[in-house]
């Protein structure tokens, strides 16, 4: 796995302990403490669950989006958020490669398929950004079609916000080195070896492609309607703690505390600015 | 059923002949004779076979509108357009009332779901436009939604032109006096009895209301990468073959014989200047 | 086209007039004439109308399967029951070829999807039979497969018809000389070319297959509560009128007038014993 | 909350302790320790990721059916079992209530668009019989539709099975003490008071209703194709752990061993003969 990688990063996975951080440039040494993190996130689940209670009174519709590179910590974060959520009302799409007759039709179309209705959250794991990023690297589309795609882009995200759609874009940056040590523990770890694709571990050797096609998507996409939030996630605790109360502070409702939720720490959240690739 | 209607289209609909052209602002007396009809008729259908055989053949999307108040001859125009193709990829839209669920939903999501695939042709019966026309005379929704449909509809439209989709939007526009006639010969003719629904019925004491709400879509909608061609269908002969011409305009395909197709007659068809209300 | 067919058919054909039964075993020398054809399909219209009317009132669903040899009549006799009626109600589901994920799912799964809604009727072009002919003459399916759906078939029809949806089999039954006819007329017509798909031309030469699948097929799915209408159709005036007299025998309405519906003329109409192949 | 149980159970949940079985004729005093538990888990985690890599690798289809009370465990047990899995092939299915439409049709139509595709696993967190046992209790079907229901079961289910779907029913059965001991725990904890919907809160009441309608649900859909695993979830460890056992049983995969996923433990698992209602 780590044949592709730079000595430098490979070195740093070598000797990295487990609550150490690797990547030299995040702002933090070490993990956050587990005591701290439990705590923190206990108060974020009971806003969640306020949150979701008022969106289903309210009849609110909420998308979120979660985007990075393979280990960035998507499905774990999405896990937490909806841990204590009624899955009837809060659900997760995460849809397959397109099939043929959907290759055919408006590329957006099979995503509006799941857009929620009045009351409902959508949590996508991975979403119509793999035009912009997965597709490039691999080239399962055309540069014709990723260009309709970034031409297109900020007219339907303008639509969905403009029709009252709550969207909460997150974008997890995790550090090369970080990424390896992560894959190299799926490795390890029979429970995760089948979060190992064939696309993932091909992308592994393609860091530099993928750098570039993110730099481009989020330059492309970060709107004044929809502006992304880019969450540097070496520190998976660090991260999941931001990226929910990016969402709380996003979504009005009762019982909204904004002391208890408490502010994304500025020095790992902020816009496209954040990406270290 | 004329009960609503001035005296003027009462007498005009009572005194006229069958073959009569009611409405004396219409630019021809009378239909357009049955010979003349059939012979461009033939013709016309076979360029939509060639047509269809070429969208399949290249994937093309092909998206047409059929708009205009009831008994404007939309659903006649359709069948017409459908009567030599294969339903397997030129099919028929006609959407019942939302759901509650779809109420609660973007508005537009329940239309995507029917947008073509590659080498398919879908011909709307009605369309998103009720939300400006019938949904407004009938107050079926309110006037924000109302003002967020205006308002998304030039992006909608241009994502889908420029995704590829040929969009053709025809709207029938029908005078006063031909609607009532035709209102009154499905009333006595047992087989057109059901397309007098109570929307329709309701609708005809709303010529007015109508007239408004239409008048206010059309210049809403009458976009540069999406243009009207609104089509006087007072002679409904001379409507369908305007209608299919224009459609054949629109569409390249190999062995297109525009000498075959004609023109659109002008004095009947052109942009929203052509409403008489 | 007519290279495979035995001598005796291609001389049926070149000698047969327009309006004579080319069939020896048909037990009409020529078509009915047009004036009778006329008055008949006025009245059935008429009935038609009311049936989908008391379908709407009382929220009854109606299923007809249209299955037939290509060039059978399908396609000519959906068009004229659909002619007069609501396509907001009645609609038409003739599903293209499955897509690889569709043809990893349970067989019935893409069909269940369109079933009628309380007030519908669905007018099946080709259907779930397609495992039973064409996926079997074409080798589309495996033999597993085919058993399968034969053994699942009684049951799932059975469910629907239990579940209270009318459901009418039409088995639209053409000679093979006919057949050729109007396969060679759709060569000529440039109107009808489309309809020859590849399907249908290589088809041409399984005659004797296709008999042996119909034959089959039918012998496994004439069951007592989902029986097969056979109906002859060399003669597709005779064969459509027949077609929609069983359909307004098989759905209760108000204003039901038998005696202007009529009988299906039992000399074309039977049970499978009426396949001649 | 309390008021409707009887004294005795209230009795129970006011003086048993944390980690004791409220129920008397429960097997076990008190709960599995959370050593054994979590080392069990692990194994079966394992496992679990294997079988679904031969679900994907072989194109299995599989269906898990999760039943019973309100408070019974059925989230939870989703949740252990989705873990590790890939969301985009091991989804959950928590439908809402059906929309009008959806009423008026054929009652299993809405469940069979969620069955899997060839690799996936689709876990039913409620499923169609809800007109078993909820629609029942609160009269909001009809005695018709129920019998319906029933009648239409056992050959809906012959048919998945039939086509090579794996389906695994299980049932989750909980005793009132400790049904009520969750509710009052989900009242007083704010992060799962959204699990009080107020279809459970009247449900409380309605203990006998609930087992009469249990009772014979499963009588009548206890069939040899298709047979319920009961399992006592008075204690949620052990009753996770079979029910995972159970699934592990019934999918081949390579790589699955026997020895480490155990036998669901007996005195807590088995047929519709495990209900202590
Ligand atoms: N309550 C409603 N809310 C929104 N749209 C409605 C409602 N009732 C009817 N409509 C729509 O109004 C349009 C006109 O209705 P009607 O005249 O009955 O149909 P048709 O075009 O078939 O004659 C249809 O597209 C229908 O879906
Ligand atoms: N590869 C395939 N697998 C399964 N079904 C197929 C396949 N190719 C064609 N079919 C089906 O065979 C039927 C007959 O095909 P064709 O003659 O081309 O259609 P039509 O009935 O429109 O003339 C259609 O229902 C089509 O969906
Ligand atoms: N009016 C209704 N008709 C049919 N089913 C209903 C109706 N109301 C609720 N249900 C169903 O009853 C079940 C139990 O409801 P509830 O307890 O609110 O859900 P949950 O299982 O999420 O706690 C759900 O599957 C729900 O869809
Ligand atoms: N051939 C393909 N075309 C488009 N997207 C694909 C293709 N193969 C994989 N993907 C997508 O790429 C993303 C990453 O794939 P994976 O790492 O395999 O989950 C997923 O969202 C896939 O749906």
């Amino acid at each position: 796995l780590d044949r592709d990688a730079p000595e430098e990063v490979r070195r740093a996975v070598r000797e990295g302990t487990k609550r150490e951080i690797l990547d030299e440039s995040f702002p933090y040494d070490c993990m956050m403490p587990r005591e701290d993190y439990d705590a923190a996130m206990e108060r974020l689940q009971l806003q969640l669950v306020r949150m979701m209670h008022g969106v289903a009174a309210q009849g609110r519709r909420v998308v979120v989006l979660f985007e990075g590179r393979d280990a960035a910590g998507k499905g774990g974060t999405i896990g937490r958020i909806q841990q204590n959520l009624n899955p009837r009302n809060a659900y997760v799409v995460a849809l397959p490669k397109p099939t043929e007759r959907e290759a055919g039709q408006w590329y957006f179309q099979r995503y509006v398929d799941w857009l929620p209705a009045a009351g409902e959250m959508a949590l996508f794991d991975r979403s119509w950004y793999n035009r912009g990023v997965v597709e490039e690297v691999f080239g399962f589309a055309t540069t014709a079609q990723r260009r309709t795609f970034f031409r297109q882009l900020p007219d339907f995200e303008q639509m969905l916000v403009d029709d009252g759609v709550i969207l909460v874009k997150l974008w997890l940056n995790v550090g090369r080195a970080e990424q390896l040590r992560r894959f190299l523990a799926r490795e390890r770890d029979p429970l995760k070896q089948w979060k190992l694709s064939p696309v993932d571990v091909e992308g592994l050797g393609k860091w530099d492609d993928y750098s570039a096609a993110i730099a481009e998507t989020l330059s492309l996409s970060h709107l004044p309607v929809a502006p992304w939030t880019v969450i540097r996630s070496d520190d998976k605790r660090r991260a999941r703690i931001a990226a929910i109360q990016t969402l709380l502070h996003a979504v009005p409702f009762d019982g909204r505390d904004l002391t208890a939720i408490g502010t994304p720490d500025p020095v790992i959240t902020g816009g496209p600015e954040m990406l270290r690739i």
